[in-house]
């Protein structure tokens, strides 16, 4: 199977489990709008966890429950992050924002519910470490991590100057970087094993994501993308882009591809999948 | 000691606890918006815990981390129920609301950062029944909880007709009812013992809670409050004592606090704090 398949099944798969979750909540306009909010995604970061998950022979039902669980949190910041206060954006993966297909008051409280659930999955009695995965994913989606970042992104946009590369490296860190430690290194935690070559590897591939979403917010297609871009540079925004250039920019994210590589070492053949998915991450078109 | 100064010397303790959980973060304009929110409250919910955990022979620290993450809940749901989308309160425990003393976005962020620091603050490796307890809680605050009360509220302000006695009732078990069964169950669930009586205690003492916040908000003052009142029957919604009348909804709120009263039976006179805690819920002047 090509990787685009096999990131489709998975997130097909996943995505099948989350909207499951939330259809066994009771029916209301905010489920609907959770149910608006997973739909469609790339599904990388429950890939990530299905993979990490598989590399520690976690069992298949905890590890899609993991990867419902940081979906449901990947969904809920992009439900908020794109409310009128926060970056006002009207289109997401190619439909209309939670807050335009239903209401703002909607799109918050169902972004306050998908973070809820995003616990709830990982703390169900049948998942393994199920108090360390939910004390790491809250780390990692709090104001030490990814609200942390998303802080950053909104106080760069009225900052005096631009930032550094080494304050926008910061910056991701916890808007994207945090999540992606999660995810990657889901498995070994469920399975109670070393962390290490899968954290490095999430390091360099986050980075690489980040540093691949400026350029394709450069370059790329709206409609591919399903997405407003172009937005950093209107807001006169520095990017990896803006900073590096572009071609220095590409250069980064392939040496950063292959440093996330080479933390698959310890796994060896048995990472290719991870590997393929490092590849992806910097060739991707949205 | 009198129970509001008991009452005082809890919430002082657990805002304590949930201020230097708040410090330890990095510095932000989030954690300074978090730190506004979770300021001054009564404490109710967890003082709830710390008396209900004292039951059942929990250890202190683990009280009071699972007594300052229900706090942090809550200060979550009213940071986000303040925002212009929802209910554009401008006063909170007598001061700004989060929005007004920061601004929106901040607000967002720093509920949202609220919500994943209750449940970190619960997944501690420390924790007793870190997992089940974190479950729960994630249950109680998302779409089957106190975020279905919320859009249940925000939806009874624009239905054509005004909502039925059991309709509000249904509204308010999850608007109050389900922090509060969270918070008188933390002790039984951390030793794990049975839930039922403090479960029942929990509902009887939610609603009555509830009706008295609808007998406030008719009869209080806005000052001693510290926050807007007359605000339902402005957006001419049916409250307790819209469909009761202010004197048969006395007369249900003191029935309710007996029904609580009876159901901490089986502790005999050690649930004596919890007797007064019932007693003060329909008493209070805010």
């Amino acid at each position: 199977m090509s990787f685009p398949a096999e990131l489709s099944a998975a997130a097909q798969a996943v995505e099948a489990r989350l909207a499951a979750a939330i259809q066994a909540l009771p029916d209301s306009r905010v489920r609907a709008a959770m149910a608006h909010g997973i739909h469609g995604g790339k599904g990388l970061r429950g890939y990530l966890v299905l993979e990490s998950a598989a590399l520690h022979d976690v069992p298949r039902e905890a590890a899609l429950n993991a990867a419902a669980a940081i979906e449901a949190m990947h969904a809920y910041s992009l439900v908020h992050d794109d409310l009128p206060a926060m970056d006002d954006d009207d289109l997401r993966r190619g439909r209309p924002t939670a807050h335009i297909a239903f209401d703002e008051a909607t799109a918050i409280l169902a972004g306050d519910a998908l973070q809820a659930l995003a616990f709830e999955l990982c703390a169900q009695p049948e998942q393994p470490q199920a108090a360390a995965l939910t004390l790491k994913l809250a780390q990692a989606a709090g104001a030490a991590g990814m609200v942390l970042g998303q802080a950053l992104d909104i106080a760069a946009e009225t900052a005096a100057t631009p930032l550094s590369l080494q304050q926008i490296t910061a910056l991701q860190n916890g808007k994207t970087g945090a999540l992606f430690n999660w995810a990657c290194t889901a498995g070994p935690l469920m399975a109670d094993a070393d962390p290490a070559p899968l954290a490095a590897y999430a390091k360099a591939l986050g980075l690489a994501f980040q540093i691949t979403d400026d350029i394709l917010d450069t370059e790329g297609n709206a409609e591919t993308a399903g997405k407003r871009l172009q937005k950093d540079a209107e807001a006169g925004k520095a990017t990896f882009v803006s900073l590096l250039g572009l071609e220095a920019a590409r250069a980064r994210a392939q040496d950063l591809i292959t440093e996330a590589c080479d933390a698959l070492a310890p796994y060896g053949k048995k990472a290719e999948s991870l590997r393929s998915a490092a590849r992806f991450v910097i060739s991707r078109d949205k």
